[in-house]
Order: structure tokens, then C-alpha cells, then sequence
């Protein structure tokens, strides 16, 4: 890799870098006025469905925030809906799926995505973000992970503790293998369009994972998770591998292939990273919350994620889940000034 | 301690013991077919309100199951409930508090239960309880703790983040402190008086604790959370201190002055007794879903913990969080069956 590539991609490859890249999770999101202007009432998956749309929520975070990175407006269901699986995203509640899955006769309906018809408006977003960032800033490419994507299809939509999903995990383990490799070869597919159209990065968001013991992850949804990483291999991007509340499956996320894990909030980034090794990079993990509070607190707790990755390379500052709706952008662009300043002791 | 006190009370203790003891947080609940027939469609809050009510519900799965402990049939909001502070426990939704915990003036809302008339209630089915009893099977006595009343006065409600209490907690330390202290001082009376009525341990649910970084639990929780262990001391009785995804905080739920720590199913147990250390014991930790498989899959799961838990002395069987209503009552005496049928080596 080049040592002029940009720093984000130098840091997943935990290689030495100037200073610590930074990027949020939501950056593109309704605490952004021009979003919301932008976005108005339509939903998630309608505008997603116009890629100049699309792509201009993607780009208005890095030109407020000058963030290290771009991630392409999108959703955990995103692919699902380009497959004509029925389901929308309802404001408050999250993905609504109307015919959950329920048995194999459901496994029919999970094919893979067609790169040029169901998923055009995926790859034309992508390209008009890449060709407007240029080099300098990177565009993430975005999937919703293999439990993730599981739990909104068998529960119908949101829950505390997706239930009916792990019941059926456990009932009908070769059910549950199926699903999870179906929807492996679609999020591959569903990422491989987003690099082909200028993604320089893929982040796979699992963000449930962490609902479930290491053994259960580990027989369950590592299989899975592999098969997607496996199949970004070769497209030579870094893969970023994120969840909440993972911090005993860790390790696990690692090993699926990722070179960087993200890290939620309440795993110290220290600890984070003895648990994962040399070589992989971590991301994260400002308490989203965090971030409602007054600049000199923000400031304390920002310092202190920093403090905590060390000045070891392969740290990406971000939050340890997503920008909340009602926090300040003034806080956040804060927060980009404060990462960016501090240099890092080894570049 | 006497070497024929139960099996519960000498595992709190961490003392060697001939089977490993079991029992099932919400044990009284929805899951079992006498509880929906006596409790009806009264309120939570109601049924805690009669005394012989509340007494048969603590008792009935003690004479279904064979568990080697009861726990007082209560809710997180019932001291909050005795005061006057305007509560209610809607099903589906969780408590609900009618004029949230905005400011100072609140405090003042927050006095200290009287043992004799606000908590006459829970004092009569502790006696009716533990007199029923008698020396076999130990009462626990029930609070919630200190951040998860507080989350639940400041949000109103129940939530996915608790933000609003978590902002208040960093915006407004000293009022947040004011804020857990006065809980702490709730909880201690609440607790007091069930063990005068009977409770041989008590059980400390701050559910919601793992939604903080150990950072923030240190700083923000911990003190109120001691002084609750610190104003049980006197009382002989073992300490259980439990919550929900709280992995990376364990060491500081036993700094708190627990003896024993209920550990949720993400945390293996040889994992959770390594950052424990020896002396503290660990309670749990079946993953609750996991019991509405079929038994088999049960089986292998329970056995795993008990394998984790390793033989010695100081693990109790319990599950990682509460009892689902859907699960089957034969599923749990099952699990209760298996847990007494393996023997401990070091007994």
C-alpha cells in the first residue's frame, strides 16, 4: 500500500499514520439539519432507491464534519429489499418484515441480488460518492451482517432480545445454516457491487451478534460471518467487523477475517485490543450518549477513548454504536478537531 | 457457618457443597400456569400489595421446581412504589413514572421508606414466606439497584440506552450522586426489612449497570452501589449483585461488597471467575431463550455451564437473565434435575 494512501486505510491496515483517522457510524442522520431537509418525511428505502439521493446524504458528513471517511447511506435491510423480500423501515420502530421467515420453503426467496438490475441504484450511489471524494477520503461500503440480517427476518422486526430468532437457531441448526449462508452470498454480492463502484473499504454490521455466548457465536454465525469476509478477500479492501455489546466474541470477529473490529463503548479499546492481537486494528468507542452532554465532558471522554487506544498504529476513532438523532453537530465537528489535533507519537 | 446450613447459602459463601444449588431469576412469572391463574390480570404492584398474594407467588415455584432457594415475588419500582413516588408496571411496557426525575427539587420526592407503614407489605409475605419455609430453602430478599431505579426515574420508562439518564448522569454529577445516594439509602431500609422478616440473602438487580463503561461505573455508580453492600454488612446475610451485559464491570460489581456475582450467558463462567478472583461466587448462566428449545439442546447448554463453572466451590445454577413468560415449566424442572443429579467432586 502506498504510504500516501489516506490515513483511515493506513490505519485499518494498522500501519503508522500521522494522525488518527475519524469517522461515525450515522454520520449521515437526522442530527444533520441538511439531512433532514434533505430527506424530508420519504423512507429510508425510498431514498436509498435514488442513488443521486443517496449519495448526496453519504457526502454532506464529510464536507461538515472533514471526517476521514465517507460510508454510503444505507440500511441493514438494504439488500432484502432490492431481492423484493417485503419489508420497510418504519420511523420508530425499525425494520418491519411482512412475511417473516419461518421454514425452509422461505429459503426460495433469499436469492442472490443481480449486480446490474437489483442492485443499479446501490452501485450508482457508490460511483457518484467515489468520483465526488476523489482520493483523499475513502468511501466505506455498508452490510448488515449474517445474524443481524437473521434476526429481523425470522422476528418480523425490532426486539429486545430477537427470541424467536435464537430458538430458532437452536431448533433447526441446519435451518439456521442455510439462512445464514444465503444471506452471506447476498451481503458478498451486495459489498463486491459496492467496491466494483469505488467502495475502498466494507464495513459488515452485525450489530446483534453480541446477543449471543461466544460458543453459540462461534457454531452459529462465525461460519457465516467467514463466508462473507472470504468472499471479500479478494477484492484486496480492508473489512471492518462491528457489533454491539461484543466483547467476548471479539476474538470471534477476528477471526472471521476482519482487519478491523469495532468496539462498543463498554470495552476499554486497552483490553479490546489484548484480546484481539497485533494486526488487527480496532475502531471506536466514544459512548454515543456520551456525546449529549457539554463539550467539557464530551472532551474528557473523547480524550480518554484516545488515551486508552494508545499510540500503537491500527486505532479508528468512531463511536461505540451510532450518532444519536438529537446530538448537537457542533459536538461532533468538535470532535473531529480534537482527534486531529492530537498526533500520534510513532508516524 | 454451621455445615448443614443449605447447599444455597454455603455456595453464596463459597463454601464446598454436595450439589451445585439452582434457582431461576423470575422464577414466579408468567411461565407458570398457577402464577397466571392466581396473579389474574391484577397490576404487578397490586399483587405486591397483598401480602398472602405476593407470599404464594414467591412460593409457588419452590414447590413446583424443588429450587434450592425462593426469591421475594417484588419488582425493581416497589420501593419507589411504597413512597409515593407515582408509579405503575404496565404490561408489555414496563414501569412507567408519572412526573420523571427532572431536577433538584425531585430529591425531596425520594425520602427514606418507613419500615413499619410503608413497607409493612413486603415485611408480611417475607414472614409468611420464610415461615412456610422453614430452614431448607432460603428466601431471598429482592431490590433493584441503584443505577436501574435511577434509570428508571429519570427516563420514565423503560429504553433501549437509558440516554436521558445517562446524559443527566454526566451533564449533572453531583445532582446524579445526590440522585443515587438517595436510592441507596431506599434500597437499604427496603432490603433491611425483609431480612428482619426472614430473607437469609439478598439479590442487588441493577439490570441495566452494563449499559456503562467501567470508566463510568466506577465513577458514577460504584459509590451508591457500595453503600448499599456497605449497609447490609451488619446483617450477615450473603450479597448477590446482578446485572445484564456486564461483562467488562464484573470486577467492580464485586468491588461493590457482593459475595456473590450473577454473571448474564454472554460471559463464560471459567472467564467471569478469572476476573473475579477466588472468594467472590458466581451465579448463572444459561442463556434464558436457550430454554425454549427442545430438551436436548437445553441439556447441552446447561451441562456447558455447569462444565464452565468448573468444580469448585462457589457457582450457583441460575439462568443469565429472567425466566421468558413462553417457556415450559417441564423444560425448567428438568434443568433443575440435571443440576442436582451432578455431584460436585470436592464435596
Amino acid at each position: 500500500m502506498h504510504p500516501d494512501q489516506p490515513v483511515f486505510l493506513r490505519a485499518c491496515r494498522s500501519l503508522p499514520v500521522e494522525r488518527v483517522p475519524v469517522w461515525f457510524m450515522r454520520q449521515a442522520g437526522r442530527s444533520l439539519p441538511e439531512f433532514r431537509a434533505l430527506r424530508g418525511t420519504s423512507s429510508v428505502l425510498d431514498a436509498i432507491a435514488r442513488p443521486e439521493l443517496a449519495a448526496e446524504l453519504t457526502l454532506q458528513p464529510v464536507r461538515r464534519y472533514g471526517v476521514d471517511a465517507a460510508i454510503l447511506f444505507s440500511d441493514i435491510v438494504t439488500p432484502l429489499a432490492a431481492i423484493g423480500v417485503g419489508v420497510d423501515v418504519v420511523a420508530g420502530r425499525g425494520p418491519v418484515v411482512s412475511r417473516p421467515f419461518r421454514s425452509a420453503s422461505d429459503i426460495a426467496r433469499l436469492r442472490v441480488p443481480d449486480a446490474a438490475g437489483d442492485l443499479a441504484h446501490v452501485a450508482e450511489a457508490a460511483r457518484i460518492v467515489a468520483a465526488e471524494l476523489g482520493d483523499a477520503v475513502p468511501l466505506i461500503g455498508f452490510c448488515g451482517g449474517p445474524f443481524t440480517l437473521a434476526c429481523y427476518l425470522v422476528e418480523g422486526g425490532a426486539s429486545r432480545d430477537f427470541r424467536r430468532t435464537k430458538a430458532l437457531m437452536w431448533e433447526e441448526p441446519d435451518l439456521w445454516s442455510q439462512l445464514t449462508r444465503a444471506l452471506a452470498d447476498i451481503a458478498v454480492e451486495f459489498l463486491q457491487v459496492q467496491v466494483a463502484a469505488g467502495a475502498r473499504a466494507v464495513q459488515i454490521f452485525d450489530s446483534w451478534a453480541g446477543l449471543l455466548a461466544p460458543a453459540a457465536y462461534a457454531a452459529h454465525v462465525l461460519p457465516a460471518a467467514g463466508r462473507i469476509f472470504d468472499g471479500l478477500a479478494a477484492s484486496g479492501v480492508p473489512r471492518i467487523h462491528f457489533g454491539v455489546g461484543t466483547g467476548e466474541i471479539l476474538p470471534l470477529m477476528a477471526a472471521a477475517g476482519a482487519d478491523v473490529v469495532g468496539v462498543d463503548w463498554r470495552v476499554p479499546l486497552a483490553g479490546a485490543r489484548q484480546r484481539l492481537g497485533t494486526g488487527i486494528a480496532v475502531q471506536g468507542n466514544l459512548d454515543p450518549v456520551a456525546c449529549l452532554a457539554p463539550w467539557p465532558v464530551v472532551a474528557a471522554e473523547a480524550t480518554a477513548v484516545l488515551d486508552d487506544a494508545g499510540d500503537e498504529p491500527g486505532h479508528i476513532f468512531n463511536l461505540g454504536h451510532g450518532v444519536l438523532p438529537e446530538t448537537d453537530p457542533g459536538i461532533l465537528a468538535e470532535i473531529v478537531g480534537l482527534v486531529h489535533e492530537r498526533r500520534s507519537r510513532d508516524a
